[in-house]
Protein backbone atom coordinates (compact mmCIF):
# COMPACT_ATOMS: atom_id res chain seq x y z
CA UNK A 1 0.00 0.00 0.00
CA UNK A 2 1.75 3.17 -1.38
CA UNK A 3 0.26 7.14 -0.22
CA UNK A 4 1.17 9.73 -2.42
CA UNK A 5 1.88 12.38 -0.26
CA UNK A 6 3.25 16.21 -0.63
CA UNK A 7 6.41 17.61 -0.23
CA UNK A 8 4.92 20.93 0.39
CA UNK A 9 1.67 19.63 2.21
CA UNK A 10 -1.52 21.58 1.76
CA UNK A 11 -4.75 21.20 3.71
CA UNK A 12 -6.05 17.41 1.58
CA UNK A 13 -2.70 16.02 2.38
CA UNK A 14 -2.31 17.43 5.80
CA UNK A 15 -5.85 15.80 6.73
CA UNK A 16 -4.74 12.21 5.90
CA UNK A 17 -1.72 13.18 8.04
CA UNK A 18 -3.07 14.29 11.10
CA UNK A 19 -5.82 11.22 10.27
CA UNK A 20 -3.00 8.41 10.10
CA UNK A 21 -1.54 9.83 13.27
CA UNK A 22 -4.84 10.02 15.61
CA UNK A 23 -6.15 6.42 14.27
CA UNK A 24 -2.53 4.65 14.68
CA UNK A 25 -2.21 1.30 13.93
CA UNK A 26 -1.55 2.43 10.12
CA UNK A 27 1.28 1.03 8.14
CA UNK A 28 2.33 1.60 4.15
CA UNK A 29 4.73 2.98 2.05
CA UNK A 30 5.06 6.91 1.04
CA UNK A 31 6.27 8.37 -2.37
CA UNK A 32 6.57 12.03 -1.89
CA UNK A 33 5.16 14.27 -4.76
CA UNK A 34 6.46 17.92 -5.34
CA UNK A 35 3.07 20.05 -5.06
CA UNK A 36 4.95 23.08 -6.05
CA UNK A 37 6.57 21.89 -8.97
CA UNK A 38 3.46 20.76 -10.54
CA UNK A 39 5.13 17.19 -10.47
CA UNK A 40 0.72 16.21 -9.60
CA UNK A 41 -0.45 18.08 -12.74
CA UNK A 42 2.70 16.04 -15.36
CA UNK A 43 1.48 13.25 -17.72
CA UNK A 44 3.74 10.63 -15.20
CA UNK A 45 1.57 11.27 -12.22
CA UNK A 46 -1.71 11.60 -14.16
CA UNK A 47 -1.40 8.59 -15.81
CA UNK A 48 -0.49 5.89 -13.44
CA UNK A 49 -1.78 7.65 -10.38
CA UNK A 50 -4.49 10.03 -10.39
CA UNK A 51 -6.16 11.14 -13.69
CA UNK A 52 -7.63 14.44 -11.83
CA UNK A 53 -4.25 14.80 -10.62
CA UNK A 54 -5.05 15.83 -7.31
CA UNK A 55 -2.97 14.45 -3.86
CA UNK A 56 -2.94 12.52 -1.84
CA UNK A 57 -3.73 9.00 -3.49
CA UNK A 58 -3.77 5.59 -2.23
CA UNK A 59 -2.46 3.29 -4.17
CA UNK A 60 -4.48 -0.55 -2.36
CA UNK A 61 -2.31 -3.87 -2.67
CA UNK A 62 -5.06 -4.56 -5.21
CA UNK A 63 -3.44 -1.92 -7.59
CA UNK A 64 -6.59 0.19 -7.60
CA UNK A 65 -5.93 4.00 -6.31
CA UNK A 66 -7.85 5.70 -4.20
CA UNK A 67 -8.68 9.87 -4.16
CA UNK A 68 -10.60 11.70 -1.77
CA UNK A 69 -9.73 12.39 1.58
CA UNK A 70 -12.67 10.70 3.41
CA UNK A 71 -12.27 8.09 1.36
CA UNK A 72 -8.92 7.17 2.21
CA UNK A 73 -9.30 7.64 6.05
CA UNK A 74 -12.31 5.95 5.85
CA UNK A 75 -10.58 3.05 4.15
CA UNK A 76 -7.50 3.27 6.70
CA UNK A 77 -10.07 2.96 9.79
CA UNK A 78 -11.10 0.34 8.21
CA UNK A 79 -8.02 -1.72 8.53
CA UNK A 80 -6.12 0.01 11.26
CA UNK A 81 -4.78 -2.68 13.14
CA UNK A 82 -5.56 -0.94 17.41
CA UNK A 83 -5.69 2.27 17.63
CA UNK A 84 -9.30 3.91 17.81
CA UNK A 85 -12.13 3.84 15.04
CA UNK A 86 -12.64 8.19 14.27
CA UNK A 87 -15.63 7.38 11.91
CA UNK A 88 -17.49 5.69 15.16
CA UNK A 89 -18.16 2.26 16.43
CA UNK A 90 -22.30 1.91 15.59
CA UNK A 91 -24.06 2.92 12.40
CA UNK A 92 -25.68 5.63 14.52
CA UNK A 93 -22.54 6.61 15.19
CA UNK A 94 -21.12 6.33 11.71
CA UNK A 95 -24.01 8.39 10.58
CA UNK A 96 -23.50 11.06 13.14
CA UNK A 97 -19.53 11.51 12.46
CA UNK A 98 -20.58 11.05 8.33
CA UNK A 99 -22.83 13.87 8.91
CA UNK A 100 -20.61 16.18 10.65
CA UNK A 101 -18.10 15.45 8.56
CA UNK A 102 -19.74 16.79 5.29
CA UNK A 103 -21.17 19.49 6.89
CA UNK A 104 -17.63 20.36 8.07
CA UNK A 105 -16.32 20.41 4.51
CA UNK A 106 -19.16 21.99 2.84
CA UNK A 107 -20.11 24.70 5.10
CA UNK A 108 -16.57 25.61 6.22
CA UNK A 109 -13.85 24.29 4.29
CA UNK A 110 -14.82 24.05 0.58
CA UNK A 111 -15.93 28.18 0.86
CA UNK A 112 -12.79 28.77 2.98
CA UNK A 113 -10.73 26.75 -0.07
CA UNK A 114 -12.69 28.62 -2.52
CA UNK A 115 -11.91 31.93 -1.55
CA UNK A 116 -8.25 31.10 -1.66
CA UNK A 117 -8.83 29.92 -4.91
CA UNK A 118 -9.61 32.90 -5.82
CA UNK A 119 -6.38 35.17 -4.88
CA UNK A 120 -3.24 36.10 -6.65
CA UNK A 121 -1.67 33.70 -4.67
CA UNK A 122 -3.56 30.32 -6.07
CA UNK A 123 -3.07 31.30 -9.15
CA UNK A 124 0.30 31.61 -9.41
CA UNK A 125 0.60 28.16 -7.47
CA UNK A 126 -2.20 26.24 -9.65
CA UNK A 127 -1.04 27.72 -13.71
CA UNK A 128 -3.87 27.27 -14.87
CA UNK A 129 -4.44 23.79 -13.88
CA UNK A 130 -7.97 24.93 -11.80
CA UNK A 131 -10.92 27.27 -12.72
CA UNK A 132 -10.63 30.09 -10.32
CA UNK A 133 -13.29 32.29 -9.46
CA UNK A 134 -12.05 35.62 -8.10
CA UNK A 135 -15.08 36.91 -9.03
CA UNK A 136 -17.17 34.97 -6.19
CA UNK A 137 -14.48 36.02 -3.07
CA UNK A 138 -16.98 37.91 -1.39
CA UNK A 139 -19.44 35.30 -1.11
CA UNK A 140 -17.09 32.89 -0.28
CA UNK A 141 -16.07 34.77 2.94
CA UNK A 142 -19.60 34.92 3.33
CA UNK A 143 -20.38 31.37 3.46
CA UNK A 144 -17.03 30.65 5.53
CA UNK A 145 -18.22 32.87 7.98
CA UNK A 146 -21.73 32.01 8.12
CA UNK A 147 -20.41 28.31 8.42
CA UNK A 148 -17.59 28.88 11.40
CA UNK A 149 -21.09 31.01 12.99
CA UNK A 150 -23.10 27.91 12.61
CA UNK A 151 -20.50 25.51 14.01
CA UNK A 152 -19.61 27.91 17.08
CA UNK A 153 -22.93 27.51 17.54
CA UNK A 154 -23.66 23.50 17.42
CA UNK A 155 -20.51 23.33 20.02
CA UNK A 156 -21.83 24.80 22.82
CA UNK A 157 -21.24 22.78 25.51
CA UNK A 158 -19.13 20.24 23.38
CA UNK A 159 -15.57 19.69 23.22
CA UNK A 160 -16.06 17.46 19.88
CA UNK A 161 -17.77 18.06 16.75
CA UNK A 162 -19.51 14.82 17.14
CA UNK A 163 -20.10 12.52 19.95
CA UNK A 164 -17.61 12.70 23.03
CA UNK A 165 -14.48 11.83 21.35
CA UNK A 166 -11.84 13.33 18.73
CA UNK A 167 -13.53 11.88 15.41
CA UNK A 168 -13.21 12.38 11.42
CA UNK A 169 -15.32 15.79 11.63
CA UNK A 170 -12.80 17.41 14.08
CA UNK A 171 -9.82 16.14 11.49
CA UNK A 172 -11.88 17.79 8.86
CA UNK A 173 -12.67 20.69 10.18
CA UNK A 174 -9.64 21.57 12.05
CA UNK A 175 -6.57 19.93 10.09
CA UNK A 176 -7.97 21.63 6.88
CA UNK A 177 -8.62 25.05 8.29
CA UNK A 178 -5.33 24.92 10.48
CA UNK A 179 -3.34 24.57 7.39
CA UNK A 180 -4.63 27.42 5.83
CA UNK A 181 -4.00 29.53 8.69
CA UNK A 182 -0.99 28.35 9.42
CA UNK A 183 0.49 29.60 5.87
CA UNK A 184 -0.99 33.28 7.37
CA UNK A 185 -2.80 33.29 3.31
CA UNK A 186 -6.41 33.87 5.20
CA UNK A 187 -5.84 37.26 6.91
CA UNK A 188 -9.95 37.25 7.40
CA UNK A 189 -9.66 34.18 9.68
CA UNK A 190 -7.80 36.16 12.07
CA UNK A 191 -8.05 33.95 14.91
CA UNK A 192 -6.17 34.92 18.19
CA UNK A 193 -8.52 37.83 17.69
CA UNK A 194 -11.74 36.68 17.12
CA UNK A 195 -13.95 37.09 20.30
CA UNK A 196 -16.91 36.21 18.23
CA UNK A 197 -16.61 33.16 17.83
CA UNK A 198 -14.95 31.58 20.99
CA UNK A 199 -15.53 27.55 20.59
CA UNK A 200 -14.58 26.79 16.91
CA UNK A 201 -11.43 28.26 17.25
CA UNK A 202 -10.60 27.06 20.44
CA UNK A 203 -8.14 24.68 18.95
CA UNK A 204 -6.20 27.53 16.69
CA UNK A 205 -5.41 28.80 20.27
CA UNK A 206 -6.58 31.79 19.59
CA UNK A 207 -9.66 33.70 21.38
CA UNK A 208 -9.25 32.19 24.77
CA UNK A 209 -6.41 30.20 26.36
CA UNK A 210 -6.72 26.93 26.55
CA UNK A 211 -5.39 24.70 29.28
CA UNK A 212 -3.21 21.65 27.84
CA UNK A 213 -5.74 19.21 28.14
CA UNK A 214 -8.41 20.79 26.34
CA UNK A 215 -6.46 21.63 23.21
CA UNK A 216 -7.76 18.70 21.16
CA UNK A 217 -4.66 18.58 18.99
CA UNK A 218 -2.06 18.10 22.22
CA UNK A 219 -1.40 14.49 21.80
CA UNK A 220 -0.91 14.71 17.85
CA UNK A 221 1.28 17.59 18.56
CA UNK A 222 3.46 16.30 21.42
CA UNK A 223 4.18 12.76 19.54
CA UNK A 224 4.12 13.66 16.39
CA UNK A 225 6.70 16.07 14.66
CA UNK A 226 4.61 15.58 11.56
CA UNK A 227 7.86 13.78 9.69
CA UNK A 228 8.39 15.42 6.80
CA UNK A 229 5.92 18.26 6.59
CA UNK A 230 7.62 21.84 6.72
CA UNK A 231 5.39 23.08 8.94
CA UNK A 232 3.15 21.84 11.79
CA UNK A 233 -0.48 22.39 10.02
CA UNK A 234 -2.37 22.76 13.14
CA UNK A 235 0.05 24.67 15.35
CA UNK A 236 -0.83 28.51 14.77
CA UNK A 237 1.13 29.90 17.64
CA UNK A 238 4.51 30.94 17.72
CA UNK A 239 5.31 33.50 15.21
CA UNK A 240 1.78 33.80 13.79
CA UNK A 241 0.21 34.32 16.62
CA UNK A 242 0.31 33.97 20.74
CA UNK A 243 -1.74 32.65 23.04
CA UNK A 244 -0.59 33.58 26.65
CA UNK A 245 -1.17 30.70 29.68
CA UNK A 246 0.03 31.35 32.95
CA UNK A 247 2.39 33.61 31.92
CA UNK A 248 4.36 31.68 28.90
CA UNK A 249 4.60 32.24 26.20
CA UNK A 250 2.72 28.77 24.53
CA UNK A 251 3.96 26.83 21.37
CA UNK B 1 -37.84 6.12 12.83
CA UNK B 2 -39.05 9.38 10.88
CA UNK B 3 -38.00 10.80 7.33
CA UNK B 4 -38.68 14.09 6.84
CA UNK B 5 -39.37 14.20 3.30
CA UNK B 6 -40.46 17.17 0.67
CA UNK B 7 -43.85 17.51 -0.91
CA UNK B 8 -41.76 19.65 -3.75
CA UNK B 9 -38.89 17.21 -4.24
CA UNK B 10 -35.80 19.12 -4.98
CA UNK B 11 -32.82 17.04 -5.73
CA UNK B 12 -31.57 15.88 -2.22
CA UNK B 13 -34.90 14.90 -1.33
CA UNK B 14 -35.18 12.79 -4.22
CA UNK B 15 -31.34 11.01 -3.99
CA UNK B 16 -32.94 9.66 -0.67
CA UNK B 17 -35.93 8.33 -1.88
CA UNK B 18 -34.10 7.00 -5.08
CA UNK B 19 -31.75 4.77 -2.59
CA UNK B 20 -34.51 3.82 -0.93
CA UNK B 21 -36.07 2.16 -3.59
CA UNK B 22 -33.34 0.89 -5.53
CA UNK B 23 -31.23 -0.41 -1.61
CA UNK B 24 -34.73 -2.04 -0.52
CA UNK B 25 -35.61 -3.51 2.98
CA UNK B 26 -36.40 -0.11 4.83
CA UNK B 27 -39.24 0.87 6.61
CA UNK B 28 -39.90 4.48 8.25
CA UNK B 29 -42.27 6.47 8.79
CA UNK B 30 -42.73 9.94 6.66
CA UNK B 31 -43.66 13.15 7.77
CA UNK B 32 -43.89 15.84 4.64
CA UNK B 33 -42.26 19.46 4.97
CA UNK B 34 -43.86 21.80 2.23
CA UNK B 35 -40.72 23.98 1.10
CA UNK B 36 -42.82 25.42 -1.33
CA UNK B 37 -43.84 27.09 1.45
CA UNK B 38 -40.77 27.68 3.24
CA UNK B 39 -41.35 24.92 6.21
CA UNK B 40 -38.17 24.00 6.72
CA UNK B 41 -37.10 27.58 7.10
CA UNK B 42 -39.76 28.48 10.27
CA UNK B 43 -38.82 27.91 13.72
CA UNK B 44 -40.56 25.13 14.40
CA UNK B 45 -38.79 22.77 11.35
CA UNK B 46 -35.68 24.65 12.60
CA UNK B 47 -36.31 24.64 16.65
CA UNK B 48 -37.35 20.51 16.54
CA UNK B 49 -35.82 18.71 12.97
CA UNK B 50 -32.80 20.81 11.64
CA UNK B 51 -31.37 24.19 12.58
CA UNK B 52 -30.02 24.29 9.35
CA UNK B 53 -33.31 24.43 8.01
CA UNK B 54 -32.44 21.78 5.44
CA UNK B 55 -34.24 18.67 3.83
CA UNK B 56 -34.20 16.07 4.29
CA UNK B 57 -33.72 14.97 7.62
CA UNK B 58 -34.00 11.64 9.86
CA UNK B 59 -34.64 11.14 12.84
CA UNK B 60 -33.45 7.95 14.66
CA UNK B 61 -35.14 5.63 16.62
CA UNK B 62 -33.15 7.27 19.67
CA UNK B 63 -33.88 10.95 18.94
CA UNK B 64 -31.11 11.89 17.16
CA UNK B 65 -31.51 14.07 14.04
CA UNK B 66 -29.10 12.89 10.75
CA UNK B 67 -28.95 15.33 7.93
CA UNK B 68 -26.79 15.42 5.19
CA UNK B 69 -28.07 13.01 2.46
CA UNK B 70 -24.99 10.56 2.23
CA UNK B 71 -24.85 9.82 5.74
CA UNK B 72 -28.79 9.24 5.52
CA UNK B 73 -28.24 7.18 2.70
CA UNK B 74 -25.00 5.46 4.48
CA UNK B 75 -27.10 4.69 8.07
CA UNK B 76 -30.31 3.34 5.84
CA UNK B 77 -27.85 0.99 3.77
CA UNK B 78 -26.41 -0.51 7.12
CA UNK B 79 -30.10 -1.43 8.54
CA UNK B 80 -31.63 -2.38 5.74
CA UNK B 81 -33.01 -5.70 5.97
CA UNK B 82 -32.49 -7.52 2.97
CA UNK B 83 -31.62 -6.00 -0.62
CA UNK B 84 -28.39 -5.26 -1.84
CA UNK B 85 -26.06 -2.77 -0.23
CA UNK B 86 -25.06 0.15 -2.50
CA UNK B 87 -22.16 1.67 -0.49
CA UNK B 88 -20.14 -1.60 -1.15
CA UNK B 89 -19.68 -5.27 1.02
CA UNK B 90 -15.62 -5.13 1.29
CA UNK B 91 -13.26 -2.04 2.40
CA UNK B 92 -12.04 -2.02 -0.99
CA UNK B 93 -15.66 -1.98 -2.46
CA UNK B 94 -16.72 0.38 0.14
CA UNK B 95 -13.38 3.04 -0.31
CA UNK B 96 -14.28 3.04 -4.47
CA UNK B 97 -17.77 4.22 -3.95
CA UNK B 98 -17.28 6.65 -1.11
CA UNK B 99 -14.19 8.23 -3.83
CA UNK B 100 -16.70 8.19 -7.04
CA UNK B 101 -19.57 9.25 -4.94
CA UNK B 102 -17.38 11.96 -3.41
CA UNK B 103 -16.43 13.37 -6.52
CA UNK B 104 -19.67 12.99 -8.09
CA UNK B 105 -20.92 15.54 -5.76
CA UNK B 106 -17.68 17.92 -5.38
CA UNK B 107 -17.07 17.93 -9.56
CA UNK B 108 -20.46 17.71 -11.02
CA UNK B 109 -23.41 18.25 -8.58
CA UNK B 110 -22.23 20.77 -6.33
CA UNK B 111 -21.06 23.40 -9.40
CA UNK B 112 -24.41 22.08 -10.94
CA UNK B 113 -26.57 23.27 -8.38
CA UNK B 114 -24.75 26.54 -7.61
CA UNK B 115 -25.12 27.46 -10.66
CA UNK B 116 -28.91 27.37 -10.35
CA UNK B 117 -28.74 29.11 -7.17
CA UNK B 118 -27.26 31.83 -9.15
CA UNK B 119 -30.55 32.28 -11.00
CA UNK B 120 -33.53 34.28 -10.19
CA UNK B 121 -35.88 31.10 -10.06
CA UNK B 122 -33.37 30.35 -6.59
CA UNK B 123 -33.63 34.07 -5.64
CA UNK B 124 -37.67 34.17 -6.01
CA UNK B 125 -37.24 29.85 -4.34
CA UNK B 126 -34.69 30.62 -1.33
CA UNK B 127 -36.01 34.17 -0.48
CA UNK B 128 -33.25 35.45 1.54
CA UNK B 129 -32.14 32.03 3.21
CA UNK B 130 -29.41 31.07 1.51
CA UNK B 131 -26.38 32.96 0.15
CA UNK B 132 -26.07 32.84 -3.53
CA UNK B 133 -23.70 33.28 -6.32
CA UNK B 134 -24.98 35.04 -9.20
CA UNK B 135 -21.52 36.65 -10.50
CA UNK B 136 -20.28 33.19 -10.41
CA UNK B 137 -22.81 31.41 -13.06
CA UNK B 138 -19.88 30.96 -15.84
CA UNK B 139 -17.73 29.64 -13.58
CA UNK B 140 -19.93 27.16 -11.96
CA UNK B 141 -21.34 26.44 -15.60
CA UNK B 142 -17.07 25.65 -16.56
CA UNK B 143 -17.19 23.77 -13.16
CA UNK B 144 -19.95 21.13 -14.16
CA UNK B 145 -18.72 21.08 -17.70
CA UNK B 146 -15.19 20.01 -16.92
CA UNK B 147 -16.84 17.45 -14.61
CA UNK B 148 -18.99 15.83 -16.99
CA UNK B 149 -16.78 15.72 -19.26
CA UNK B 150 -14.16 14.04 -16.80
CA UNK B 151 -17.10 11.55 -15.92
CA UNK B 152 -17.37 10.61 -19.68
CA UNK B 153 -14.13 9.41 -19.85
CA UNK B 154 -13.92 7.84 -16.69
CA UNK B 155 -17.41 5.88 -17.75
CA UNK B 156 -15.34 4.35 -21.16
CA UNK B 157 -15.79 0.48 -21.29
CA UNK B 158 -18.12 1.33 -17.84
CA UNK B 159 -21.84 0.50 -17.33
CA UNK B 160 -21.96 2.25 -13.52
CA UNK B 161 -19.45 4.73 -11.77
CA UNK B 162 -18.23 2.32 -9.65
CA UNK B 163 -17.69 -1.83 -10.07
CA UNK B 164 -20.08 -3.50 -11.37
CA UNK B 165 -23.33 -2.88 -10.11
CA UNK B 166 -25.51 0.40 -9.65
CA UNK B 167 -23.96 2.18 -5.89
CA UNK B 168 -24.29 4.88 -4.33
CA UNK B 169 -22.34 6.97 -6.88
CA UNK B 170 -25.11 6.33 -9.72
CA UNK B 171 -27.68 7.74 -7.32
CA UNK B 172 -25.70 10.50 -6.32
CA UNK B 173 -24.95 11.71 -10.29
CA UNK B 174 -28.10 10.52 -11.12
CA UNK B 175 -30.69 11.39 -8.89
CA UNK B 176 -29.83 14.56 -8.45
CA UNK B 177 -28.74 15.79 -11.96
CA UNK B 178 -32.02 13.76 -12.55
CA UNK B 179 -34.12 16.23 -10.76
CA UNK B 180 -32.93 19.75 -11.73
CA UNK B 181 -32.84 18.21 -15.30
CA UNK B 182 -36.87 17.18 -15.10
CA UNK B 183 -37.60 20.96 -13.74
CA UNK B 184 -36.60 22.46 -17.23
CA UNK B 185 -33.90 24.65 -15.33
CA UNK B 186 -31.35 23.26 -16.51
CA UNK B 187 -31.17 24.72 -20.77
CA UNK B 188 -27.55 24.07 -21.12
CA UNK B 189 -27.68 20.50 -20.16
CA UNK B 190 -29.19 20.31 -23.21
CA UNK B 191 -29.77 16.75 -22.96
CA UNK B 192 -30.93 14.90 -26.27
CA UNK B 193 -28.80 16.99 -27.92
CA UNK B 194 -25.72 16.59 -26.52
CA UNK B 195 -23.37 13.94 -28.93
CA UNK B 196 -20.43 15.36 -27.10
CA UNK B 197 -20.51 13.50 -23.55
CA UNK B 198 -22.88 9.75 -24.85
CA UNK B 199 -21.56 8.33 -21.69
CA UNK B 200 -22.44 10.39 -18.78
CA UNK B 201 -25.82 11.51 -20.44
CA UNK B 202 -27.07 7.90 -20.98
CA UNK B 203 -29.59 7.21 -17.94
CA UNK B 204 -31.60 10.61 -19.18
CA UNK B 205 -32.45 9.21 -22.39
CA UNK B 206 -30.39 11.45 -24.47
CA UNK B 207 -28.13 11.43 -26.89
CA UNK B 208 -28.71 8.09 -28.21
CA UNK B 209 -31.75 5.48 -27.86
CA UNK B 210 -30.73 2.74 -25.26
CA UNK B 211 -32.75 -0.80 -25.05
CA UNK B 212 -34.72 -0.90 -21.89
CA UNK B 213 -32.21 -3.11 -20.10
CA UNK B 214 -29.38 -0.56 -20.38
CA UNK B 215 -31.09 2.04 -18.17
CA UNK B 216 -29.71 2.01 -14.97
CA UNK B 217 -32.74 3.35 -13.26
CA UNK B 218 -35.06 1.04 -15.28
CA UNK B 219 -36.20 -0.77 -12.50
CA UNK B 220 -36.95 1.75 -10.03
CA UNK B 221 -39.13 3.54 -12.94
CA UNK B 222 -41.03 1.01 -13.59
CA UNK B 223 -41.52 -0.60 -10.13
CA UNK B 224 -41.73 3.08 -8.06
CA UNK B 225 -44.80 5.30 -9.74
CA UNK B 226 -42.84 7.75 -7.20
CA UNK B 227 -45.13 8.08 -4.64
CA UNK B 228 -45.84 11.60 -3.50
CA UNK B 229 -43.75 13.18 -5.82
CA UNK B 230 -44.95 15.11 -7.88
CA UNK B 231 -42.86 14.39 -11.57
CA UNK B 232 -40.01 11.33 -11.78
CA UNK B 233 -36.89 12.79 -11.21
CA UNK B 234 -35.39 10.55 -13.09
CA UNK B 235 -37.58 10.55 -16.55
CA UNK B 236 -36.73 13.20 -18.81
CA UNK B 237 -38.74 12.03 -22.27
CA UNK B 238 -41.77 13.01 -22.49
CA UNK B 239 -42.53 16.59 -22.89
CA UNK B 240 -39.34 17.76 -21.85
CA UNK B 241 -37.45 15.83 -24.53
CA UNK B 242 -37.85 12.46 -26.33
CA UNK B 243 -35.83 9.54 -27.45
CA UNK B 244 -36.91 7.78 -30.28
CA UNK B 245 -36.62 3.96 -29.87
CA UNK B 246 -38.19 1.49 -32.60
CA UNK B 247 -39.88 4.50 -33.84
CA UNK B 248 -42.08 4.44 -30.63
CA UNK B 249 -41.94 7.85 -28.23
CA UNK B 250 -40.45 6.54 -25.07
CA UNK B 251 -41.74 7.09 -22.03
Amino acid sequence: MILYDAKQPGPNPAVVRLFVHERQGLRFDVETIDLAGLENRKPTYRNTVNARGEVPALRLDNGRIITEITAICGYFDEIAQGGRRLFGNTPEERAEIHMWTRRAYLEVVLPFVTWWRGTDAAEEAYRGHRILMPEAKRSHRLLADQGLNQFDEDLEGKTFIAGDNLSMADIMLYGFIGTNVATGEIPWFNVPQAPQRRRVVRPYGGARCQPEDDDRFASTRRKLGWPSMENDPIDVTGDRGSCQRDGARRR
